[in-house]
């Protein structure tokens, strides 16, 4: 498999089924346009399966583990090992991720893309460690092009995987001590922003760690100069193993005409790459939440997403994209469950004259 | 039952509950504070049920149906026909409102308060018909002041009875031909604002229709003088006999410490003669969603609500109350399931000395 085969696999979204899907939303009985966002999410996810009344049934979240050389600058509130301590509670069900997946019926897919240490392995973990941990993105490339490539490749064939198991939609998540710094660099690579502009607190850090952290990026820019028209560049220069491997599962959802729901700040920056290296890509994407995290606004902006949900979160893991996994099947059932005019009895007709009256 | 009773049985919210649930979601095995409004939102439930976990299991929906004599201005781009065509959408569960209750596993309960036709009995559907429609509010009042007491004691009723069969959470919803009218005119009240500043399309009546409605609400005040400092009075001379009920709804939940999922502009307005009559009701409301329709936001401020969701929704029934009840699920199941850093060996020291220095 081929990067190129799966950019090439991706296409507009179909504009018959989103013409179908309007159609039918405008002969339920409500008045024409009054659901607003949860209609023109039915009929995006018309565009994007293909079909005039989509269904979601089965829900997957894909939650990426990797850690990140960065960390070695001060740039995060927590210690290193606490990834794989985090992942271990993934595998085990008491992270937030496990309740809010619980909460909305979807299943979680935890990935090792590159945590520093060992993860016990259990049921559950899919294990597609490029490395461990990213080297030091602050004094260098945090990884080789060749293992940018691999981690994008790694997220195709997860979601691939995850498509022939019947996944109607992906959620996206992430776990990384320290990854809204390679966040926020490429943001700022793409985006052509100052790190001032974009990075913010993450799990908690101070301002002496703000501080610490824009530098580092500062730092990275410079040493690296990752160039903007080349999304696997940016991704191996500044990016992260996790970044690159939701970047994939964008990609490759994408190709095999299935929905993402974007969550906040690091799966933002992935998608910043995906639609760098396949501007396509962006029809599939449907953004979960605007993060508290500071430069998340922007970055959605840029990528021209407009968020479901304003709730602060500034978690990750897929948290967000659970709740608008919801979202998005309400507005799908929206679409296939409710009457028409003709079929409840209410008279449409009646309607149409009083209303252009 | 009086309803003097009532408001001398709401209390404020348990203050005590409110602490340990906050100390709980700073245990928990997340950055404090990262889930943003889900861990605000777990804590005012944890004060409004007096519980340090709260759970919420059984989801009401109570969707009030009733008409409206100032639809003879032409304010409503529908015939009145349509409120019975809806109830009995409702009662047959093919209209919004069903399908997103289902969606969340809420119950429907529809009441009608005051449709002014005939709506065949059918499972499901609770009478209490105060009469057949209001008067024409903008030629005198809406209905009596005693109608006004019997429309919000009704409300009471219902959701003690709701409660009574094991409701944790109630969530609020309208039908009604022609409330928007009534509703802006309670706003206006209220907050002496000018119609213009509040009344907007409701379900999508044009420019012409739009300035009678305006001009009709104008009248209304005029005519009725309505007291801004009596809510009873504001509801008998410009309100609706769905709006009293579902402000009983609001006064009856709050007595019984259990939190109310406010849906859009008419149950809004509602709220505002809940709290006019009782003030510390309002800690017992969360607003689900900003709507669409004009003066909404300035009344979800004079609330002091922030709301959940800006979906662009316009539709009322409750179909917005019925996605906040599931962000309230959501959130109390963070609090009740996620693991404490000690339960999933996530060292908690490690991370308080970090993060502290």
């Amino acid at each position: 498999m081929s990067l190129e085969k799966i950019i090439s696999q991706i296409k507009p979204r179909d504009q018959t089924a989103m013409q179908a899907a309007q159609a039918r939303q405008d002969t339920l009985t409500k008045p024409q346009g009054s659901l607003g966002r949860l209609e023109a999410l039915s009929i995006q996810l018309a565009g994007i399966t293909g079909r005039a009344i989509p269904t979601i049934n089965e829900k997957v979240i894909i939650t990426m583990a990797g850690d990140h050389g960065v960390v070695a600058e001060g740039v995060s509130a927590y210690p290193q090992e606490v990834t794989p301590q985090m992942v271990l509670n993934f595998l085990t069900g008491g992270a937030a991720i496990n309740v809010l997946a619980r909460h909305v019926g979807a299943r979680v897919v935890i990935v090792d893309m590159g945590v520093a240490s060992d993860v016990p392995v259990r049921e559950g973990l899919v294990v597609k460690k490029i490395a461990r941990g990213t080297a030091n993105l602050a004094k260098g490339p945090a990884m080789t092009r060749e293992q940018g490539t691999e981690s994008i490749l790694s997220g195709v064939e997860i979601v691939e995987a995850e498509i022939a198991r019947g996944a109607d939609i992906i959620g996206t998540g992430d776990m990384g001590i320290g990854n809204t710094t390679p966040s926020a660099a490429i943001a700022c690579a793409l985006m052509k922003q100052h790190p001032k502009e974009i990075a913010g607190r993450g799990t908690g850090v101070d301002d002496e760690g703000l501080k610490r952290k824009i530098d580092a990026i500062e730092r990275a820019l410079n040493v690296n100069q990752p160039n903007a028209n080349d999304g696997l560049d940016v991704l191996a220069k500044v990016g992260g193993f996790e970044i690159g491997g939701l970047a994939g599962v964008m990609l490759g959802a994408a190709a095999h005409g299935k929905p993402v729901m974007v969550d906040g700040f690091i799966s933002t920056a992935a998608a910043m790459i995906a639609v760098t290296i396949a501007p396509q890509c962006r029809d599939y994407l449907i953004a979960a939440h605007r993060s508290k995290e500071r430069g998340h606004g922007l970055m959605l902006d840029w990528l021209g997403l407009n968020p479901l949900l304003d709730f602060d979160l500034r978690l990750g893991e897929g948290t967000g994209a659970a709740l608008g996994i919801s979202m998005a099947e309400a507005a799908c059932k929206i679409l296939a469950e409710m009457a028409t005019f003709g079929e409840a009895g209410v008279s449409e007709k009646d309607i149409k004259d009083i209303a252009s009256s």
